[in-house]
């Protein structure tokens, strides 16, 4: 047996023993590491401080650097996550659905745990302490796979995660981190299908990408955000311009945020005087194409590869459309089925809209920033899935689970 | 393009076509391909005579004979199967939940179809018609990949399926059949990720697990069986008895079948008389463990690989255990994760099995063969799902869906 089989036995065996654990159990434990992380944040401090020297030596840049960085804040940030964990309903063994068959059986639908499942993150290590605790809370044991930068760090964080849960009669081994942070150990995860139920790949768009390609595991991947807002023809123009402002500026490096601004051609013009106005307050870049380029001034031509883009920045492609129908189009052809918004005042282009779009979110009139589990009332969330299987939009604590059919019978054979 | 690109691309489009199309036209699609199935009865039988003529050349083995064979009786219960499914309630468009949040916003989840489907299988052309129909019915358009003893059928199938949804206002793209039956055109379909949202894989264990190992495709599988009928100290003899001939002889090549009987070791001997005077009318070969085979007569020592083994046949293992624990502990590390059963009239051990036990469907006290789509209630299906993503069980029309976030705003930025 390799290190990860090994791990990977021992977190089926943990397993068994989390999937038929009480809230009240699951939520103590919760409540451990919770404590514990608070009370050993100076272990923690240590441990993140060699990998913050390390990656300083190696030259890392700032950006990086900082979401390496744990301090007092950030593990009372941890600590009070889990604590909104704990305070969310248990996943685990609420009623799906549930019928009486003529013949007598009485068949219930419930929500079960995954299983084991694996998270490959990469430099955060906050992700250790987060993903954890969601996986705990649904019944599911986890193999935790971080990124080399954050490797004290996250093996500190472990520990103490296990130490707690342990005190409160769980087995450790429903949380291990994998100590091996090589490029192999990743893909041995990907392929451990005797043991791993679940992997999801929490980070870049290369590490997805790994994941879809090389994973035999099933995967449950956050997704990326080309998200688009159109401005239709009915538009209330003020109420589009605060819409774009706040879908492109209140956070532009998020996978919600809006990327493409498509406008209908009747009122093109008038509306780029109010959202260009509103834009330049945060020198927002403009790619246009050519009708955009001749109503903006400073509008840099879009090319083809601009519609596509993820610009995670403050820049935005603007196209003007002869009517919704091409908005839809363009959409369909460029969008990454995220979140995509219409403004609009006219009914039948709202239902038209929503029908149309195939994306995990559709909005009519509001920002494409609400997509987010918090927002939409799921508490913590592991991402934003854009896959049409098994959990699309924001991936909340149900999404960690499957389900089971209990069969109540009295004798009953076919 | 490669030929198949070409075929997702036209896939695709249909798609957005007739993921808007009402239930109605849905509905009118399939009882017309209800009907041209019968009205053409004829050249599909002068072109399954081809593939049969072919077959028997090649020295086929009469089971795989009769799996191609088609006649009037055949194609008649390949159209009453649609009716079936127009019967249906249509899948898509229900709304799962919806919530208004505090800033107003008001919030619903819908389902929606899956996209493009390929549905990869083997030599049953009857699948062609079974599988369209299905994804038709959620809204999906389907490539369909079958195999090359059934292709002249299949081709003729496919055609009539296509002029008959084309006469119904859809696109005849909605249904596509790839007509290289090559082991590159299906490795090509299991990475055409661009086009293709789902893979079903339907056939052997050979098919699923190419399925499992090469797609980067999100893939639908039905699973196999190893089903087990545990026997608790408590459980009515007679109930026993009856529910174990069930389970095990109504139809022994099916998933669904009992493959694995456990004994609780103070009913052992009693219970053997009467389960084995009942195996004996079908002649079921016994291979039992030690203690079983001191209590049976004519039971053949079962070896380690018995225990994971589904016969599909007329033979059954027996193994003897000291209490339910150990039964549970048994069907964690052999079962297939499919349809367990425990036979009790001890409501801690029903509650203890239901809880413990990790399978697609979990029973007390009636045959493991109810897992089917049918008697669910679900009306048609695609398989048996042993997976714990996105849909485990039965896989009804509802597992050809997905869902998308409908947000009604008036103006909310966040």
């Amino acid at each position: 047996m390799t290190e990860l089989e090994k791990m990977g036995a021992a977190a089926k065996a943990a397993e068994r023993e989390l999937a038929c654990a009480s809230g009240i159990i699951k939520d103590r434990a919760l409540s451990a590491i919770s404590s514990a992380l608070i009370e050993n944040s100076g272990v923690i401090i240590d441990a993140n401080r060699l990998d913050f020297e390390n990656a300083a030596a190696q030259g890392y840049t700032a950006a990086l650097l900082d979401r390496l960085r744990l301090d007092e804040g950030r593990i009372k940030g941890m600590a009070d996550s889990i604590t909104e964990i704990i305070a969310a309903n248990d996943p685990v063994g609420r009623v799906i659905s549930g019928s009486v068959r003529p013949n007598g059986l009485k068949i219930e639908k419930v929500t079960v745990p995954l299983g084991v499942i694996a998270v490959i993150f990469e430099a955060r290590p906050n992700v250790t302490a987060d993903a954890a605790s969601l996986c705990l809370k649904a019944g599911n044991a986890v193999i935790l796979r971080g990124g080399k930068e954050a490797i004290n760090s996250n093996r500190a964080i472990t520990e103490i995660m296990r130490n707690a849960i342990k005190n409160e009669g769980l087995p450790a081994d429903c949380i291990q981190l994998v100590g091996n942070t090589s490029r192999e150990s990743a893909n041995e995860l990907m392929k451990l299908n005797e043991y791993v139920d679940v992997l999801i790949p929490r980070g870049g768009a290369g590490l997805i990408r790994a994941a879809v390609e090389n994973s035999t595991v099933p995967v449950i991947k956050p997704g990326t955000g080309n998200c688009h807002v159109y401005v239709d023809r009915s538009a209330d123009i003020d109420m589009a311009a605060k819409i774009v402002f706040n879908a492109k500026t209140s956070r532009p490096s998020v996978c919600n945020a809006c990327e493409s601004l498509l406008l209908h051609r009747d009122i093109a013009e008038m509306a780029l005087i109010a959202i260009k106005a509103r834009l330049d307050e945060k020198n927002v870049e403009i790619r246009g194409d050519e009708i955009a380029c001749t109503l903006v001034e400073d509008c840099v031509p879009a090319c083809e590869e601009d519609w596509g883009r993820e610009y995670l920045d403050y820049t935005i492609s603007i196209k003007v459309v002869n009517n919704i129908n091409e908005a839809v189009e363009h959409i369909a052809k460029y969008g990454s089925g995220h979140s995509e918004c219409i403004v609009t005042s006219d009914y039948q282009a709202a239902q038209l809209f929503m029908q149309s779009v195939d994306a995990a979110a559709v909005y009519v009139n509001a920002s494409t920033r609400f997509t987010d589990g918090g927002e939409f009332g799921y508490g913590a969330e592991i991402g934003i899935s854009t896959q049409k299987l098994h959990a699309r939009g924001p991936l909340g604590l149900e999404s960690l689970t499957s389900e089971k059919y209990l069969v109540f019978g009295s004798g009953q054979i076919r």
